[in-house]
């Protein structure tokens, strides 16, 4: 995979340097117009097509309550999204967004949406569900492997379809459990710290998630308990072998899922827009796998889960919104690519000093 | 002037809570929902009308060498304002918004654009600049009345045209200057605090600019240099009677134009996006004059400025973007109005639990 471009990144400096605004005063929008033309080289001034794809599956690990909601709830919300009625359907049609939403391994059917083929939908159910990290891997080789694949595929119908900007969103009742412990695992952060309350557990029901978090660690990786940072406790492997052990042994199938479409979109060019905590595990599991995709990453926005800060300094990522979201869906990468949008509408439209005949500054 | 409904405001919350989605997952979309719908109350579901009106304006103390660009600027980037070059211009375009701009005293002619009348400009002008804020008061008081009758009309015009959101952006080389010294008047923070680089001054020019500000302050309130806060210091008179003279003395044509609009905006039951530090020092001297308008007001974005985030903590709001931006124009503004415009959708078309058969939470 090619690193991203700093000559490029330089060429897009130089360029915005020349427009009618003082040096500097579009900030975080200069980055990312500079960002989005070191990712896209020669094509960043096409126009941005931004697409989508939300992973849907279930965790075994809900047989532990670590969730408020049951695990129907996953196959429910699926049919929300196809019947257009989620945080996501709305904000992706207001933002002109193409929305796709992928059954990986929901622990459900949706027989008469595959009879249909309902556009939009993709079905590609690797299992039901994952297994109870708690208890075992969560995927075996084979099945990360396939889930890996899932979001390779959609990483290559969205370059195909002319998408340049792209987000990965998730729906998967116990998903932050599963998080945490990824978080745990890759950052070294205690899993006290990057435990936090789901869709809306109390807090007895957060010390029951610290712990089953704690137990998993233990059982795939023989660290212990206790407030100390992980990190203190780990023997670290070479990390690309650490990054697939952890989302075999600690992920989910919409995680393994999101780790193939950012590798696959990173190496297609494509500019990656990281949504909240689970997403950015995914993100981490994937830069720990291909270091270069950290390069493509623009993180969308900082969640309330507050792990997804600790995976945000992991990963050296600052996030474009600091909304108190914690949804999921993909909706905080959508709602940032309208920022990563204006960034570049300023960066192709705006007028020069030169072109408009305004007074350039005094040194 | 009618403060905004807490009635509604909690009608907004309560039906928040039946959309699918986790309690408060939404974050800070969800308050601004619900603060637009307290300010719109039974219009809160029409479809939102954006409206940008840009006010220009010389400052008579850019004499006082304190901006690194020369006061032509300001007409220079009025005539890209209509020749659709400049930041507003791409980002108005880009999210739908419509942009006005508007001269309240321009120090030069616009004769060719009033005899052809360019669409989107309003020739107003008060006077060609304000005076010199360190010599004399920066506007006499029927010129401030007249500056505030042409922000007051377009707030007006803003309403008739369909506009349900709106802000005010400005553009006028030296006003930061005016700013500082507003904000050090209404706030008490040190002028030190509240002086910032400004188009790009170097740390020189910005020792210049603290000392205007000091002389300003001693001029027309008896206000002592140094650094301790300019609260320790002032003889606090009636506030209102204070706002509007501190308006006098140390604003701007633009300023003031703003701070009209403002009250009259809230006054007809409009959202209004605050842009950044000038913005928002006009928006303390409305909410100085008519307190209730601090419920109609949004503080869009929080700029580099050092001086915006004490005027910010001074009304009392936070800022819904915080992207290193200070360039002014309702650039800020505007943004944040894609992300209003998202809170108010979802707010509108997400569905319920109870429509999309999804299972709530478990207590």
């Amino acid at each position: 995979m090619m690193a991203v471009s700093e000559v490029w990144r330089a060429k897009a400096r130089a360029r915005l340097d020349t427009l009618t605004k003082p040096l500097g005063s579009l900030g975080r929008l200069e980055d990312l117009a500079a960002q989005v033309v070191a990712i896209r080289q020669e094509q960043a001034l096409e126009p941005l097509r931004c697409g989508v794809y939300v992973f849907a599956a279930d965790h075994g690990v809900t047989a532990e309550s670590v969730s408020v909601y049951p695990s129907e709830v996953t196959r429910q919300m699926v049919l929300n999204f196809v019947g257009g009625g989620a945080a996501i359907n709305v904000l992706a049609r207001l933002h002109g967004v193409a929305l796709t939403v992928v059954d990986v391994g929901v622990d459900g059917e949706f027989l008469d949406l595959e009879f249909q083929g309902v556009a939009g939908m993709v079905h590609a159910k690797v299992r039901r569900g994952s297994r109870n990290l708690r208890r075992e891997a969560a995927m075996s080789e084979d099945e990360m492997a396939a889930a890996m694949r899932v979001g390779e595929r959609m990483a290559e119908e969205a370059a195909v379809s002319g998408c340049n900007v792209v987000a990965a969103g998730e729906m998967g009742i116990g998903n932050t459990t599963s998080a945490s412990a990824i978080a745990a695992a890759l950052t070294g952060a205690s899993v006290r710290l990057v435990t936090g309350r789901g869709t809306g557990v109390d807090e007895a029901q957060r010390e029951r998630k610290v712990r089953v978090v704690e137990e998993s660690l233990a059982l795939h990786f023989g660290l212990g308990g206790g407030d100390e940072p992980t990190s203190q406790k780990r023997d670290v492997g070479h990390p690309i072998l650490l990054a697939r052990d952890v989302l075999r042994c600690l992920g989910g199938l919409e995680i393994a899922a999101m780790v193939g479409f950012y590798v696959a979109a990173a190496r297609l060019g494509l500019v990656i827009v990281c949504d909240g905590f689970i997403a950015t595990a995914a993100a981490a599991v994937a830069v720990g796998m291909v270091p270069e995709v950290a390069g493509y990453l623009i993180a969308g926005h900082r969640s309330e889960e507050p792990g997804h800060a600790v995976l945000l300094d992991h990963l050296g990522l600052r996030p474009v919104l600091d909304l108190g979201m914690r949804l999921g869906e993909g909706t905080g990468a959508v709602l940032a690519m309208t920022v990563i949008a204006s960034a570049m509408a300023l960066y192709g439209q705006m007028a020069t000093f030169a072109g408009a005949g305004v007074s350039e500054a005094s040194a």
